[in-house]
């Protein structure tokens, strides 16, 4: 089989700790050790999150008095690519002897003309006072907006269009190299006459992710994090795993939009378009996950 | 012919230029314009440096108080590989429409017990008074020696020993896609019971480029920086470009050590191993080095 397989932000940095270096090279460590039963038996692309190492780049970016202004989020969306591709590339290399692993930098085309452009929701880098956050708004062009007592910086988060990189990831998975890729979703690039050019704005990594493993022609999508699969009612008492269930049934509920929506939206996507399976579940149970042991299993309904 | 192709820092950071993002990537889009005549004619593997990008990504890291302790190199080197691939790879992507560019992580095997690690030699990082940089050198297991009037940590620059992605840049490469790869060297990492493992060092990435340029069976390596070739002696009145030389000729003078020495020696340890041309030159007639028409052209005695 040929699976794309996706990696939350807790894979590398567990809730509370502090982004220092090495807890993520160890969690790293430990991640593979789950993947690695799987990277045995089929095809796999790997991507990943980059939320918690870019809100430290950016921050640190913007403190640094040496640059005229911070580096805008593209560029950073590709040193956490470096950072985390790094990672997981020798982690499963060093848990997967003889077999070729690679991390490859990924684009990841979005539409300028995408409607999220005019109404950003996600946060970035360091949080401030509202003179601040206004006053830098308005020398950077930033969108700026409250979040909790603070205010942020909000940039949009578009739909993904197109892996620039995907034939290439192909090319490499057919000759049976590991491949780590579209990290953070890709970094976020527009079309224009002169060619692909950054933009400001962040891309879910799971949407990305459903897209790549359409053009590939995956069997399967895995969307691994930190809970045990979708719950009927998050939160509230009585709220159980769903097992298995169809796209219709998942878009007839409704999920928390910050965390498990994107995830669900993405997993119903790649069904509905190819009639595969995802999967959403545990990192640490990635081959119950694949096997349908464990975590939520969407897939096509059996029709007849 | 396939080219291994190494640029200098200078390529992406004009001498004197703060080391914001846009002109980098300004400079790396006038970079590949040199670049891409080659690249439609050839196939291409770039590598390039990661010096001044490095630095400010060490500085920031010392800097960031969120954090227990700085980032070590290993990582902070991989992510100016994310940076600067993406920068590259964009760049060479939107001046080749249609040919296929990737930028992939690489790491670079260096021996444990490489004598370099006894006496590091390179600076990196931000500057410290005497009394703040022996306190981190204590605190870090850090080297530190003075820099001029202040006082810097000092690391090793072990020789490079294997391209561990090796064998995916060749199918790459014979699969007529353009790769960007060994950026500052590649990652540092050695060899242990448990797999690969970074470690606090840099690598000349022109000693990577000829390693790589061997391992790939390379019929040219080129080496670009800002200066029109090798100079008899530099800086000197009456110093001139030396246009076609030995490996032998060019062991029997003398270099700077930090510059262009090694420039020199990888150029001649490639010639001396494969039987190929090495050419040092600017980057601004790429074409004209690698045709001998500009530059400082370096191959084996013709004998007989």
């Amino acid at each position: 089989m040929r699976v794309v397989l996706a990696l939350g932000g807790n894979a590398l940095l567990h809730r509370g700790e502090r982004p220092d270096a090495e807890p993520q090279r160890r969690n790293v460590v430990q991640a593979v050790a789950s993947l690695a039963p799987l990277t045995r038996a089929h095809e796999l692309v790997i991507t990943h999150g980059n939320g918690p190492q870019v809100g430290v780049l950016a921050m640190e970016s913007a403190a640094d008095t040496s640059l005229s202004r911070p580096f805008p989020l593209d560029p950073l969306g590709a040193e956490t690519q470096g950072l985390i591709g790094y990672w997981l590339a020798q982690g499963l290399g060093n848990a997967l002897p003889g077999r070729r692993v690679i991390a490859l930098l990924t684009q990841c085309v979005v539409d300028a003309a995408d409607p999220a452009f005019g109404r950003p929701t996600k946060f970035v880098g360091p949080t401030y006072d509202e003179a601040d956050a206004r006053a830098l708004a308005a020398e950077r062009s930033w969108v700026v907006a409250p979040d909790g007592q603070k205010w942020r910086r909000v940039v949009a988060s578009p739909e993904p269009r197109r892996v620039v990189e995907v034939e290439v990831v192909r090319l490499l998975v057919e000759a049976g190299v590991v491949v780590v890729c579209a990290g953070g979703g890709g970094v976020p690039v527009v079309e224009t006459p002169l060619g692909l050019e950054g933009v400001e704005a962040v891309i879910d990594k799971d949407l990305t992710s459903a897209l790549l493993a359409e053009a590939l022609g995956a069997d399967a999508l895995l969307l691994l994090t930190d809970v045990d699969g979708v719950e009927t009612d998050f939160g509230r008492p009585g709220s159980a795993v769903i097992r298995s269930t169809t796209p219709a049934e998942m878009r007839a509920r409704s999920f928390p939009t910050g965390s498990m929506g994107p995830k669900v939206e993405a997993a119903c996507r790649f069904v509905e378009r190819t009639g595969g399976v995802a999967s959403i579940g545990s990192l640490t149970d990635a081959a119950g996950v694949l096997a349908g042991m464990a975590g939520t299993r969407i897939s096509a309904p059996t029709t007849g």
